[in-house]
């Protein structure tokens, strides 16, 4: 038996990294940028942009903010890294030191660009194409000067629903970013997908895709089987196993009692370590024990240190085993169902605190 | 106009300073004991844990994990630090480095601990009263030798539903407390609330109380007004500013259609940097112009690093104003409630990426 108290995530590098050569692969000709914003949605932008970079000629990443990018910059010297927040006021600096590429979405932005100009830098121009998000509308593209449309190194715009390969928006998106195109940056390379996108045929293609979560494992395609590897494993340890004689309550404000007598556990994970509260009293976490995957209802509210689950018919359990919260078989993407969210949300929040032991699995050396 | 791109996350140290004095002069002459687990709820426990350490001179802390610990060692040099997750292997060392005083739950972790005693240092135990989470059960109690009992500084236990003033858990949880100590360690220094119980009167005070969620600004009485200040704001940038025509959609998945022309803001914040997923389509962000105050709704799915809202009736607003997400007259309990979840659930996810500017306001020098 051992006495164990922290939650454990495992990131497979290898997985990562032939994700990211399969999508290139379906990607064809496309540049096959890597989306690493939100610290590679909290994974460790510095360590998979290295990854990357060193082992799969990546030289294309895209981040959300500026000072994002600058940490990128030390992991991969001469690529192009794109902001896709844009420049301003707070992040001019991290542009200049780290020769950053901002995403261009409106006049005030271009405005600001026109006044900060980077030497050697040419921003990517977004345009709306449905999502109803950051980026030029028409009424603001027609009155841009021929000389603002030449600022630009590419056009990008970004789908709304290309989780859904038949919604109408897909097709409504690829017209109305052809259209756009063509009228306003008629030369220029383009980018519309990002890893849902990039599923959805050629068309979409373009010049560059932006592949972050399918990346990461996510099934950005979930009308399919998961073509992704599995790049996420958390655990955390038992802390204590009891009885929990029938009519006690369990966990805060006491929303779940026992009908009959049960065996708990109480696991060394909660909320404030990015599980969602919200799988309270309909969640489930796993044991692996001899080779046997056992499951275990999470009982009562999730507090923020712990989950306390039901193990009644789980026998050899042993205080110090390691409960598995996500793993191969109970993916980011069957929590994001069971939360009522989506996986995208989960990872980008677990393991975010010092309690986390990380280990990057594979990947080799520095 | 300013262009800015980034989130701001403002701590008021005064509120929080101020908040502690006042539970203090509730908890009469029980320890007010600080709990800074979890990075102070993410707030930052190293400058919070000196705050209270040199200003209010708090000298007794709590943390979930020994990582945790051994930071609050750094602030606070000769103060008593316990540890409410325990020891174990993957904690020994920060433990005989930082001198931190565990809680031990079940026997497994005193087994261990026996083994693994640090001199001078007398553990807590936690005896279980009806939450069902961490704590000797009374049948574990019964069984303890007459010398492990005299291991141990303190007895505590930990309330279910200490926020509902007239909830039966109450007095069955202060009965259970009262019998089990008298019973088995009735010298023992005592304590049994948290920040919420220490408003259910004088019986749950005993000898320490430890104060977290009240501290941080949480109403832990929510059956009256908060009588805490608020501690946390949290501001983001709007990154443009533009026309929605009516059957136009908005954010992913398409789930909101504008029926009539609108006008949206898009505000560089999303549920990467903590805003819960779940206020997609229900919630509402706030614009303080010329001192009058403004809401506006969100509209469509929340993304990783944008929230797009309804700004149709808000006149004046330009981009680079600050849209208010946490503020005082729309705090994280307003935000738990519209979110379908509790506010400490967001602070201990609020602000925890890089991209945050984080400002302290008051609490002085170093």
């Amino acid at each position: 038996m051992s006495i164990l108290t922290r939650p454990i995530l495992e990131i497979n590098l290898d997985n990562l990294l032939d994700n990211y050569l399969t999508l290139k692969k379906i990607s064809g000709k496309a540049i096959a940028a890597a989306v690493v914003k939100d610290d590679a949605y909290g994974l460790g932008a510095k360590k998979i942009a290295k990854l990357l970079y060193n082992k799969a000629k990546c030289r294309h990443f895209f981040v959300a903010h500026g000072v994002e990018g600058k940490e990128v910059r030390e992991a991969a010297p001469d690529a192009f890294i794109y902001v896709l927040q844009g420049i301003g006021e707070d992040s001019l600096d991290e542009f200049n030191e780290a020769q950053l590429i901002p995403v261009i979405s409106s006049k005030e932005q271009l405005a600001f660009w026109k006044e900060h100009r980077i030497a050697g830098i040419k921003p990517i121009v977004n345009v709306e194409t449905g999502l109803n998000r950051l980026g030029f509308r028409e009424y603001e593209l027609s009155e841009l000067e021929e000389s603002d449309r030449k600022e630009f190194s590419y056009v990008m715009s970004h789908l709304a629903c290309g989780d859904a390969k038949e919604h109408f928006m897909n097709q409504h998106q690829l017209d109305m970013f052809n259209f756009l195109r063509d009228t306003y940056f008629p030369k220029l390379p383009a980018s519309l997908s990002a890893s849902d996108g990039t599923f959805l045929g050629e068309d979409y293609l373009f010049d560059m895709v932006r592949l972050g979560a399918a990346m990461y494992g996510i099934n950005t395609a979930p009308y399919r089987e998961n073509q992704m590897k599995n790049v996420v494993t958390v655990k955390a340890p038992v802390l204590q196993i009891a009885d929990l004689p029938k009519g006690e309550f369990v966990g805060y404000s006491a929303t779940y009692r026992a009908t009959a007598n049960r065996k708990i556990a109480i696991v060394s994970i909660g909320y404030g370590d990015g599980v969602p509260r919200s799988l309270s009293n309909v969640g489930k976490i796993f044991f692996n024990l001899c080779d046997k995957l056992h499951e275990a209802r999470i009982l009562g509210l999730i507090s923020m240190d712990n989950i306390i689950c039901d193990v009644t018919d789980i026998q050899n359990l042993q205080v110090g085993d390691m409960a598995h919260i996500v793993s191969d078989f109970y993916t980011l993407d069957d929590m994001g169902r069971d939360a009522g969210t989506i996986s995208y949300e989960i990872i980008s929040r677990l393991g975010k605190n010092q309690r986390f032991i990380r280990k990057y699995k594979g990947g080799e050396e520095e």
